[in-house]
């Protein structure tokens, strides 16, 4: 147990009057472990209680010899895991639960458990894993650096003549070769028109002079995350697309100037929105400014309108502001940012000035 | 809409005493709509209700133009989806969810809908699922085809001595030159001592002479997956691993022989079980014989000890014993059955008698 993580886990659940806590996330898990478990669609929980009685409920498939110091308890396919955790639970208290656990197992608990209410207990430790401590943030700088050192070698590709689909499965033996995770996501290769829709998956569109390429893409190194996206232009930029790359530019750069410890996270949306609502292209940015991210690429904490939360020391989030104009060009800058004392970092480095390819 | 399988969801609501549905599950709304939506970690729903209110909740992230013969409702990242749903259900009366719907999505459903009680609603849709209508089947097929053209190329390129990872990421270029819609899952391969771990990850090991080498791999076509298991040996076959395998590929055949519309999951997995069980290795067989498989890999309706519905004309799941013997040898024989009006029929062709590489 990262019993330091763990303590300050107890800490918010009795200020905020949850006793007892069910984590089933993986990703939680293993920030409080140090144990990743995937069971998949079976059941996994650790069970934290201000009484101090934790425990890991783990099921026989996923064994596990490491000493963590809690008490495993493990189950097999025949038992009935939640009725094994609904022991656990103290009667006539809330039980918090993680936000992503699947109706089913949370049902089958409200049926059997003497919990007074239930209750999404995620949020206690997702603002506890918000702030990274010097080992995270020194991890994630190591993934944004590998990223980079992936976009130089992919961007020197695209004259190559390769279709979406193929550019990133190259890019899958790029993160290999740097002997990195794997990817963050699925990556983002988006040309001309595909460009247009932020979320378009690689297909076997190939590239002409004067699109756009959206490239967005992001390895894990070490279990943290990066996540950077760069469009460049190939052989000439069309004068409206230059126009729109220098909006988003602007847009992504004014963002990042007005990040320090205080700022609110709606208003660091609102300082990427403004460049590009000046320029008339609002209603083309169809997202959210940026997510934050570490053990996973989206985490709790969004850019966003309805996130009036104060950014603080240690937080590392994406900026990413985008403009997909159809019939014109897809463009979306997007850089992490670590909050410091005085302002942020950017960790990862890849030059961001417009670039025409081939 | 797929007028006829929403019609089949609403008899079985009426009769379950469900007489509404809040469908979240993106391989559900796809049965039921004919399009897909990966809502990532936003919101959808697709509410079906007895009384003949049916609406699509969509995020306005993912634009979907195509008429579907359902009202579509969008909303965007600053309002609250769950509150636009929330509007929809009827007061009074119970309310079935997703089995996979996210606990804060559903708590927070809980908090402002009047339902009158919450329950797992997906048995319904997944039960009109499990049986495959002639169209389905069909695709089944053509996927389960296209994984033994697959299974044949790799493994040729067995002796060429590449590391687990390697030959992973070569069936992925298999599965693109042969025009699938890439892997069903992630590719398990598996050589020697790995072999004993039937949930392995691919990493750098290499294959040496004497050592077994699962392949469990499948590919998607047109929605449907394919999955399969097959154990070969490389240069030789110690004479334990061959007992291993021989037992293995009787339970494998002994479960098959046994399946015919009226049989019990739980009789089939004791039919796949015995032969194990007789040879002194049954706690060596240390997982389910088998799950269904559809539009998703894993989908409901497991073949084991403690399924005790029947089996109907229709329905298709994987019949996979194994054997995993550390210091001896790891085996799984996997095949996908299609239950036919007398029998069933293996979906997947390719030999599985015991075969030596290299």
């Amino acid at each position: 147990m990262k019993q330091e993580r763990v303590n300050n886990v107890l800490e918010k659940m009795a200020a905020a009057g949850i006793p007892q806590l069910v984590i089933t996330d993986p990703a939680a898990v293993f920030y409080l472990t140090g144990t990743w478990i995937h069971p998949g669609e079976r059941l996994l929980a650790l069970y934290l209680s201000c009484r101090g009685n934790h425990k890991l409920l783990i099921n026989a498939l996923f064994p596990l010899e490491a000493e963590l110091g809690i008490d495993k308890v493990w189950f097999n396919d025949t038992q009935d895991g939640v009725a094994i955790l609904s022991g656990w639970i103290e009667a006539g208290t809330p039980v918090g639960v993680d936000k992503n656990w699947p109706a089913h197992f949370l049902l089958r608990l409200m049926e059997q458990a003497a919990g007074s209410r239930f209750v999404n207990g995620s949020v206690i430790v997702d603002q506890i894993r918000q702030c990274k401590d010097q080992q995270e943030q020194e991890l994630l700088r190591q993934a944004s650096q590998l990223n980079d050192l992936a976009m130089a070698q992919l961007l020197q590709l695209i004259p190559g003549g390769y279709s979406e689909q193929q550019l990133a499965r190259r890019l899958l033996v790029i993160y290999d070769e740097l002997e990195t995770g794997g990817c963050s996501f699925n990556p983002i290769i988006a040309y001309g028109a595909n460009a247009t829709d932020p979320h378009h998956e690689p297909d076997g569109s190939t590239l002409q002079a004067g699109e756009s390429v959206i490239i967005d893409i992001g390895c894990k190194k070490n279990d943290y995350c990066a996540d950077m996206t760069r469009t460049v232009f190939y052989k000439y930029v069309p004068g409206r697309a230059r126009k729109i790359y220098d909006v988003v530019l602007a847009a992504n750069e004014r963002a990042i100037a007005g990040i320090k410890p205080g700022v609110r996270f709606c208003d660091i949306d609102a300082a990427a929105r403004a460049p590009i609502e000046a320029a008339g292209y609002g209603k083309y940015f169809t997202h959210r400014t940026g997510h934050s991210i570490g053990l996973e690429v989206h985490e709790p904490g969004d850019v966003s309108a309805a996130n009036a939360s104060q950014v603080q020391p240690g937080m590392t989030f994406s900026i990413e502001p985008g403009i997909y104009l159809p019939g014109v060009a897809g463009v979306r800058i997007e850089d992490l940012v670590l909050v410091t004392e005085t302002g942020c970092e950017v960790l990862n480095k890849f030059d961001k000035q417009l670039t025409i390819v081939g």
